[in-house]
């Protein structure tokens, strides 16, 4: 297996990037990702009750609907909490999207970021699309890429290349954000490209067991998003025989979960004003869903995160936050573990000792940075 | 009634405060609370699943037994994550003062706040104990106060008077911590007491009722303090007929109440670094924990928290808060207001419309203060 730090679009696959005047700043803020051929799509939302309208519909077009060919992205505005005016703008961006692309017009997802409760300027969109369409190439996601960040200080994107019975398959991952940090203008996004061949039932599952173990494992400052979206498009481009399951979904499932965790590991490293980059390891749970809930308890606290911010070896912290998460503890049996302080990345290590199971947590320090970022935008 | 913005013991009560040496600072850190008549107790803890040795032994106390006369609490040191020498420390405590007092070993109860994981100097306490006992006066309850405080910036206390059927009954309560912002040094611990003449059963239903809307109702940053911890003693003293139920009882709940309410706002006021204080109330909810659960996610919520910090009028951030409480939510129903941003005291409303019920909640704003204070402590 091959892994690069850029993204490489796989066999079939084109994308753009344009400034279209959402973001006054005149920067990239509208994408295109396009797959000459259908491609099977699986996706997963935010579960924050009040979801942005791209969700809504993104949701609605995938009940009916499985084989997709573009993904219309916008950032500086999330379109959510615009009612009935919102969800029609998301449609008439896919609609018009589409007819360029000269497709049906539920063919195009659509994902938006950027700051909630405000009317998406759909018509700077609607202009923009012919040139968005005119531009799309295979280079074209290093502008895509940039047109899909807010308040991101780097891009973040990565590709895998392995082999299924000597056929080269690419995974690329590009996405935006800083975990759950700010959602109403560094909301997470992730697309992910492949040109496998491979089942629906298979690339859901995937993407599932991929998802859990890294975005679902990352906590900036634990506030849940409305527009946070994943969505991986397979056009079986590559050629290979259908994976279904056994080896070679084993396969396809260890390299896209190296996607999305190094991708989820940028989102953290990228989280506003932080110092530190912490893995906060928990062992010798009863299962997989109780050591990720201490582990994000721990990397939720407040205190625990001012802590390491202080490089402050404050123990204490970390035994109030288990106890919190509501896990039976037996004191006795409970050992921590803490990586020295001084330096960029820290690690935690708590064994809980009651059964075999372990989950890794990422985060980082809460810093007067983020207070001043977050303070000061309106 | 009357309200009193100072503690004013009850009749029978008394107790001091003294410098037993835990605080390095050579300030108060040992108090006592005294009652000459044997009190009916009602206690709640936290419900942090590590607890401090003292609630360990407080709630065995309380199983085999409802009556008490005094209560040690010393700060500077949680006595928690103590293991098994810390639960003897506690014991030895309770027994010195017991002792001193002349009552029976288990008449005491014990209060610990402070750091968390060391050892209590329990030689340091039992030396102090009896000068502790020879300095109980009704004006101690002024040493008191200040020798249950650690990070508090001024003493929390207040004193409601009311009569039921001609008979004057006091409550009187002081607390110290600053909510749960600071669990290793600034754990929340309140004492109530009161002259009434009241049966177990409605004592435990008062205190249950003032907490839920009280101190069940305030969040600083949301962390769940190992010895959260609040006792009130009832000695009778003021010779009422027994409060049973009825407007009796109404009328003590009332009164006490006010009495917990009052003290939880002056915990939130001294918040940490805070330069807000912060009233969430949520209408239109099914019932009133779906009103505090949403309450409390705003209260909860690290980018609100900051936006009222910078007075960023930045409303998504409260809808995000909202979504992210998972009760269900019409967003064309949803209706939030908020009061000026440039005072010290904002208001935030939000109704739901989805029912009948409300609550409030309490909290202050996330500053660079609050970060300065934490990542400093070591």
């Amino acid at each position: 297996m091959k892994i690069y730090k850029k993204a490489i679009l796989p066999n079939g696959f084109k994308a753009s990037g344009v400034a279209c005047g959402i973001k006054k700043s005149q920067k990239l803020d509208l994408a295109l990702f396009y797959s000459g051929l259908p491609a099977k799509a699986a996706a997963k939302f935010t579960s924050n009750k009040i979801k942005a309208a791209h969700i809504k519909i993104d949701k609605q077009y995938l009940k009916h609907n499985r084989i997709f060919q573009g993904i219309v992205v916008n950032s500086g505005n999330a379109n959510c909490f615009t009612g009935r005016l919102g969800i029609r703008d998301t449609l008439d961006t896919s609609r018009a999207a589409a007819k360029a692309l000269h497709l049906n017009s539920n063919k195009v997802l659509v994902a938006s970021t950027g700051i909630i409760g405000k009317r998406l300027p759909v018509n700077k969109i609607k202009k923009a699309i012919p040139e968005l369409v005119r531009k799309l190439s295979g280079n074209g996601i290093n502008k895509a890429k940039l047109a899909i960040m807010t308040t991101d200080t780097f891009s973040k994107e990565i590709t895998v290349k392995f082999n299924i019975a000597n056929k080269q398959i690419t995974i690329c991952g590009v996405a935006k954000g800083a975990g759950m940090i700010a959602p109403h203008m560094a909301t997470m996004l992730c697309f992910i490209f492949t040109d496998a061949n491979i089942a629906q039932a298979a690339l859901n599952k995937a993407l599932d067991i991929s998802t859990d173990k890294s975005f679902n494992c990352i906590t900036v400052d634990g506030c849940m998003s409305t527009n946070d979206s994943i969505i991986i498009l397979a056009n079986g481009a590559c050629g290979n025989k259908l994976i279904k399951d056994g080896e070679n979904l084993a396969l396809f499932v260890n390299a896209l979960e190296i996607v999305c965790l190094e991708l989820a590991k940028m989102i953290v490293k990228d989280a506003e004003g932080s110092t530190k980059f912490i893995r906060i390891k928990v062992k010798g749970a009863k299962n997989f869903e109780q050591a990720r809930k201490v582990a994000l308890n721990i990397a939720n606290s407040n205190l625990f995160k001012t802590a390491m911010y202080g490089e402050s070896t404050n123990f204490g912290r970390i035994f109030q936050a288990i106890g919190a998460s509501a896990i039976e503890i037996e004191e006795e049996k409970l050992k921590v573990k803490v990586s020295p302080l001084k330096r960029a990345e820290i690690s935690v290590e708590v064994n809980i000792n009651r059964g075999k199971f372990c989950a890794t947590v990422y985060t980082s320090d809460l810093t007067p940075e983020y207070i001043r970022i977050n303070a000061e935008y309106n």
